[in-house]
């Protein structure tokens, strides 16, 4: 019985960090006394110590307990028995090589399919897919494989932003880059926009917040979905 | 002797592909029947003969056959006895890949530093670092490195763009990526904007186009350097 929000990124322009999710975060971690934080992906480069007391911050409004996974000596026994985990945004790659690095990824799976309450934003959505190939992040460090958590039957593309029609600069468009991946792979990808998130309960997958979210299937012309739509069939 | 241009892209706002580095292909190549053509990068997934036929009609216009690297029976012999090569623009994971998996890119590397004349745009560009780690684009395919040719002794962003001040956008900015990057790697990173190229002589590398490029050191504050400025030291 999954139950998770994968959401596009962390902070809307002009909010604190999480503060447009805090309904959300009490309402997933409800019966959680704490909830375990993984802050690999360090974004801006960050220590460990530094993003898991800024997310700790962000979470004492919600009156939850955050702890670094970091800060267990048996990280992976932390997993298995976490009620509830939040994994922030930063650095694909970086976060994605430290899970398979610390042997964390199959067991962060698995504790997400037996049901403890995720919350992922940016980075921490992007693992969610079935690879991390639609992130917008530079390879600063090469991981063991592209393969994530299979959360969703397709890829997340966070951050969605869409063609600047104005723009003079000649690197390719988000859609253009998307297009690039399904030259060579088949999966769909939904590119959220900062602002929505997927809720997913169980297996229904169902997209959030204002936005619309742009869908990309291979040889199909890019479609919208309007909020409160269901993904579920989507793979 | 090494002989090469490095260009940010092919194609700048308003033109057409290539026209803004006509002088610079005909004096490069100057005294080459045929260049080569590396095609593998393919934007936006179109074929290799569709890209190589676009940069022909481009190389037409300087008078200049071109022959895709995929053409020949014997790829690593033509590359070894290439009096010039053209490595386009497109996705670096997936020109990064073919190269290794075709064996390609220690030959490549070979012959420019034999001083066949090569020319790079883009992920052409990109693969004359270090490694392919300041890219901007998206890992569509998982290749068995990220190192690549060493050509200057450290890493381009091409495409450089400046933070937009006025952005309400949360994804991260360029520099931020590459802060982030210097987190965990020490070779300094050369930003060309879109007009930039470096010119390489031998050992000497120096900034041309009219703009001035961002230079990113580790642990360092970020730098511009002026058009015509060496960046031979920078290492």
């Amino acid at each position: 019985m999954k139950n998770a929000i994968l959401a596009s990124t962390s902070t809307l322009h002009g909010q604190h960090y999480l503060e447009y999710l805090l309904p959300e975060i009490k309402n997933l971690y409800k019966g959680a006394s704490e909830v375990i934080f993984i802050p690999f992906a360090r974004p801006g480069g960050i220590s460990l110590d530094e993003y898991t007391k800024k997310a700790g911050d962000a979470f004492k409004m919600a009156n939850i307990d955050l702890k670094g996974i970091h800060e267990f000596e048996d990280p992976e026994g932390a997993i298995k028995n976490a009620k509830g985990i939040f994994t922030g945004g930063g650095n694909t790659f970086l976060l994605v090589s430290e899970l398979y690095r610390k042997k964390l990824m199959q067991p962060l799976r698995e504790a997400i399919f037996s049901g403890a309450a995720y919350l992922g934003t940016s980075a921490g959505t992007n693992i969610t897919g079935l690879t991390m190939q639609t992130t917008n992040d530079m390879p600063i460090v090469y991981p063991p494989s592209f393969k994530t958590l299979g959360i969703v039957p397709f890829n997340i593309n966070p951050h969605y932003l869409d063609p600047d029609k104005n723009s003079t600069h000649k690197g390719e468009t988000r859609e253009t880059r998307i297009k690039e991946f399904h030259s060579i792979n088949s999966q769909p990808v939904a590119g959220l926009r900062e602002g929505s998130w997927l809720e997913i309960a169980g297996d229904k997958i169902t997209l959030k917040g204002s936005l619309s979210a742009r869908i990309f299937e291979k040889d199909k012309l890019p479609y919208e979905i309007e909020t409160n739509s269901a993904l579920t069939d989507l793979n």
